[in-house]
């Protein structure tokens, strides 16, 4: 893969609308009332779309759960220290987390890909480094309170990486990559990605991440309004916003949801941080929506006005709000489930000669 | 089993209320912020209440499909005509329905009860036999808007096979039954349920079922209001309303889920139907809701009034109305989520220790 950036974008393209048609009426033949199935026909549609072909296939999956720090996590803004970004990353690869129990329940790998974590990982003595990518770029971003959070320069850097890391994913068989996040103070750097991309008020946008109080959400209220004024980022360029006020592993989500819709595959969006990365992939390519589906709704506030926004419906709503993937990977099942349901349910022609078999 | 119903009823008892709160000091000490799995910890506790322990299992599972007939279908309320639910039975068996692609994706086992069907099945020519029950109480109710579908006898007789059914589950190592319908029909008679025991109106509760057209949907509402002044049903006599406007498979759905509160274990209830034999479960025994998960809310538009009735907040919103047990099937993925999340997640101090061996 030598593609730069701007190649990955020529390249993505729509989705095949004709196929969608005709896994529109495989539907209609199934044995039950039109489309009785509801969201489920949908998203079994949508693959085929996707996939350019009526039999989809998600038997081999993988979340990428994108780790990165935020020179913002000084200001206070969330109820845990810095380092537990770190203690995460060693907890996701010794198959501890929440993530990991939903990743196995839906026989989903977990692949962690340090973005720019603070703390250097003692990579010789965690477990299974065989599931860690590391591409950081930097030891977390700077205080956008104060500077740009990253580069131009770096941000292309986090999403080409992100897509390096998903591509690779694809290129050894992943028919579906579900997205995740980890890093302490990025539901800050989201709330403003969304405030300033989807023009939502602050109160609508900011909520309590891992749990601050009413003072902590004071703070990354007016430290979100501070940022995007110091830095008037420019709402239709992806770049711009992503430095302005993103993280190393919003950007690395935005890429590698760029490399689902390179590669023609699916790609499983978890919650508010991971679409925050969505609204920056979007601006980067408006088609790459098409190739999107929204795991869950998040319980933090702004999450739905960004699914709005992409024209997105959640699949589950099941007042969640861990990240790290672990929506990605529920609605995993359910996805899984609307291709069996497209492609083992006999046709009413079937079911009707089993039955004129029967009464032979 | 040899227990009457009124035996039943006296041994049903709430679950265990301790038992819940320690199951909520085990979610606290999970590595992440407090309950930021929303309704997954809900259910996993929920599960250890029901089983009386902390470490909950409902790896065997089976779907529970109580198939009948109904005699107000003379009376034009279904898209579909009569035969279709006996052809269903054979689809079900045959392993090619809805139910049967989303049981099989749950890991749960598929058994289909002849509760009632009007036509002679023709069983030595039908496959797998071994998962139909023979439990017919007569071919089809009687059409309710002039005599009531059943007698009172005939009410608890559906009642207390669905019981033993189920109970025969239970005996055979079942951890989680989910519970199904077929049958032409039944909408109408969930609506009568469901406007007798929740008051609700007839514009609510009476939606299009299969896909009537608005003239069908107009005789269903005509058809419900006729049977509910007739038969004057007690709305809080759980057996008088079954007898009067309800079916055989929902006397039978009622039954499973008594048996899965009699017996201590979880019971997910499917959509509409499932949902009406729920409402009479609970006339009988108001603890049987302790016992129960509602699978999804369905696109029917009464049954959201009958889940808020039973104080039951649906784990799936997708749009689906088939029925057959798929709503239960696919919320079983979730609850087996659940509780891989509250077993198999590292807490707080078992993460820290594994950091500190890190960086040592």
């Amino acid at each position: 893969m030598n593609e730069t950036l701007s190649d990955v974008l020529e390249i993505i393209a729509p989705v095949d609308k004709e196929i969608v048609t005709k896994a529109r009426g495989r539907t209609a033949q199934l044995v039950m009332p039109p489309r009785a199935l509801g969201k489920l026909h949908d998203i079994a549609e949508k693959l085929c779309g996707i996939g350019g072909t009526l039999s989809p296939d998600v038997n081999k999956k993988a979340i990428l759960v994108f780790a990165g720090d935020h020179g913002v996590a000084r200001e206070g803004v969330s109820a845990y220290p810095q380092d537990i970004t770190a203690m995460m990353v060693g907890t996701f690869l010794a198959g501890g987390a929440g993530i990991n129990a939903l990743a196995r329940h839906a026989g989903a790998e977990v692949l962690v890909v340090d973005m720019g974590i603070a703390k250097a990982l003692a990579v010789k003595a965690l477990p299974n480094t065989d599931k860690l990518r590391m591409q950081s770029i930097a030891k977390g971003t700077r205080n956008f309170t104060r500077a740009p959070a990253m580069t131009r320069k770096q941000a292309e850097e986090a999403v080409m990486k992100g897509f390096l890391v998903a591509s690779e994913s694809f290129a050894q068989g992943c028919h579906l990559i579900g997205t995740g996040d980890m890093g302490i103070g990025n539901t800050t750097a989201s709330a403003g990605i969304g405030m300033c991309v989807c023009k939502a008020s602050i109160d609508d946008m900011v909520g309590r991440g891992t749990g601050v109080d009413s003072e902590g959400l004071a703070r990354k209220k007016s430290v979100v309004v501070k940022a995007l004024e110091l830095h008037q980022p420019s709402a239709d360029d992806g770049l711009d916003v992503l430095a302005k006020v993103g993280g190393f592993e919003i950007g690395g989500i935005a890429g590698c949801i760029l490399a689902a819709a390179f590669h023609k595959k699916p790609v499983v969006v978890d919650g508010f941080i991971s679409t925050a990365g969505a609204l920056i992939a979007h601006l980067l390519c408006a088609h790459c929506v098409d190739y999107m589906f929204a795991g869950h709704l998040s319980e933090e506030p702004g999450h739905g006005i960004m699914l709005k926004h992409l024209g997105l419906e959640p699949i589950l709503q099941l007042g969640m709000r861990l990240g790290e993937g672990t929506g990605a990977a529920l609605a995993m099942g359910i996805i899984d489930a609307a291709v069996h349901v497209h492609t083992d349910v006999m046709t009413f022609a079937e079911a009707n000669r089993q039955a004129r078999l029967v009464s032979d």
